[in-house]
């Protein structure tokens, strides 16, 4: 390992440290202002499913790239609590039985196992409004223009004509193996989306220009492509104890991916590809931009 | 049937179609900008859960508190459809064998019983993430102070604090029944806080003051109560075929309500003083407070 990814993956934890923080002081049974209250149950089970050691990566990348542009720390902090339990919000209903009917996350019990099926509906519903009210929170010290365009951008990233549309493709593709394209579309929905808003959304906290935001946004892609790759690569490569998850799974389920499609000597070369792609993206921004860049190799060549 | 009811009932049918056409163009398959597709059969479940008909209360009742107050028309009308679209969610969430299992609403077949388990939990959140996105859209023509006003109350209404964590409590309330405090913070979480959400957002769309936006608030409390009161009373007085889905479900379950505690008498009279006291609220508006007045006395009076 190498000193500069020994520093990028110290940095990416202590980043985690602080995002759990914030995560865990905001889902405390205390109620906010304007609640009525808060159901010890409910929030303990939003806590399971939300406080379960995760790298955090998403809200890393929109911190970066807030800090990158100049953007106000505590303000990118926030939004990507938010941004956090939008994809913690998803973890949970994927697994549920009537979707991905998974029993394990990171190792533990899936939130409908350790608790209930109900209850993991209602924990995830709960989170997934939550990450709005984070962000129009007045604690979250934004212009009102940047708020409005922070839940916009996160809904459109988040909703049917994004990740929840893309797991309705998934599902779908369960039943009818979709084409290259169409694999394309489903990933660039189900995972893409979140991680394009990660970047593009760090760009909007610190109300960067027009030309920033798109760079921004389309080196989001990028690091979509390369997760979405390493994360099939890895279902073919890797195994359970690894993952903390079920993996071969799939193929077991004779689901297409571009690693299925293309083998995986293709997908490794890819993935090169993608990084050296999102890295230069960024060039015009110099030395600011190190750290954004590693993470874009961090993604490519993650083994877990 | 008195004239001035007539004519109420004519504006909320009125207001129910105009709030429908509003939602059917915006749930049609034409991806909006940002939006990568829009999956076609989770889009057909979006609409199946939304557009069946409903009275459209919520929504009403917004656009009325607005144009009380003198706030912009179209925008009540956009904001209205976001929360008529967090009421539909949380119905075809509620519905699901997981929670009250249900196969009936308005007649029709449930959002699982048409589709099926994973598409209505995807539809429901679809929605919810949905509601979000039409606040915040530039088509809604409002002051981002105000979008991110709606945006923070919507979501302490519709979350863990209000309708979601009031789901909770009434699911862990048929295993242990609550005393006459439980049910009514169970109560003002499940159906109050959206309720009061309708006539405190239609004030916040007008960028009421202080003082008019803590009355509208007020009476969205008292009209919120009432409307639960009404609903348990329909469950105990009425029939499935008058109410378009199952009834007399609360006695089955052993769920406790204020009629099981107090008898049907006390409710009637209940509902008469709350739709008073609602009613006086709203004096210091002279006679452009006349259509909510009537409202409140429609949701005390109703018979479905």
């Amino acid at each position: 390992m190498t000193d500069a990814t020994d520093q990028f993956e110290t940095r990416l934890r202590q980043s985690a440290t602080e995002t759990e923080a914030l995560l865990t002081s905001l889902l405390s049974e205390a109620p906010l202002p304007d609640e009525i209250g808060r159901p010890q149950n409910l929030m303990a089970a939003m806590r399971h499913g939300s406080l379960n050691g995760g790298k955090r990566l998403r809200p890393f990348l929109l911190r970066q790239a807030a800090e990158m542009l100049g953007g106000p720390k505590d303000a990118a902090l926030r939004v990507g609590v938010a941004l956090e339990c939008i994809h913690c919000y998803s973890l949970i209903h994927d697994d549920l039985p009537a979707m991905d009917d998974d029993d394990l996350r990171r190792g533990q019990p899936t939130v409908h196992k350790a608790f209930d099926e109900a209850t993991a509906i209602l924990a995830g519903d709960s989170l997934l409004t939550f990450a709005f009210d984070i962000i129009a929170a007045p604690e979250t010290e934004l212009a009102d223009r940047l708020k409005t365009e922070l839940v916009l951008t996160l809904a459109r990233a988040a909703g049917a004509g994004g990740m929840a549309g893309g797991q309705a493709l998934d599902l779908a593709a369960e039943k009818v193996t979709p084409d290259e394209a169409g694999i394309v579309t489903l990933q660039a929905m189900k995972t893409g989306a979140l991680l394009r808003f990660a970047c593009e959304g760090g760009a909007i906290v610190a109300g960067a220009t027009a030309d920033d935001r798109q760079r921004l946004r389309a080196f989001g892609e990028k690091i979509g492509l390369a997760f979405q790759l390493a994360d099939d690569l890895l279902d073919v490569t890797s195994d359970a104890a690894t993952m903390g998850k079920a993996t071969g799974k799939d193929a077991a389920r004779g689901k297409g991916t571009l690693v299925s499609l293309h083998g995986t000597a293709w997908a490794e070369q890819q993935l090169d590809t993608l990084a050296k792609e999102a890295s230069a993206l960024l060039e015009p921004y110099g030395t600011k931009a190190a750290i954004l860049q590693q993470a874009a190799r961090f993604i490519a060549d993650r083994t877990s």
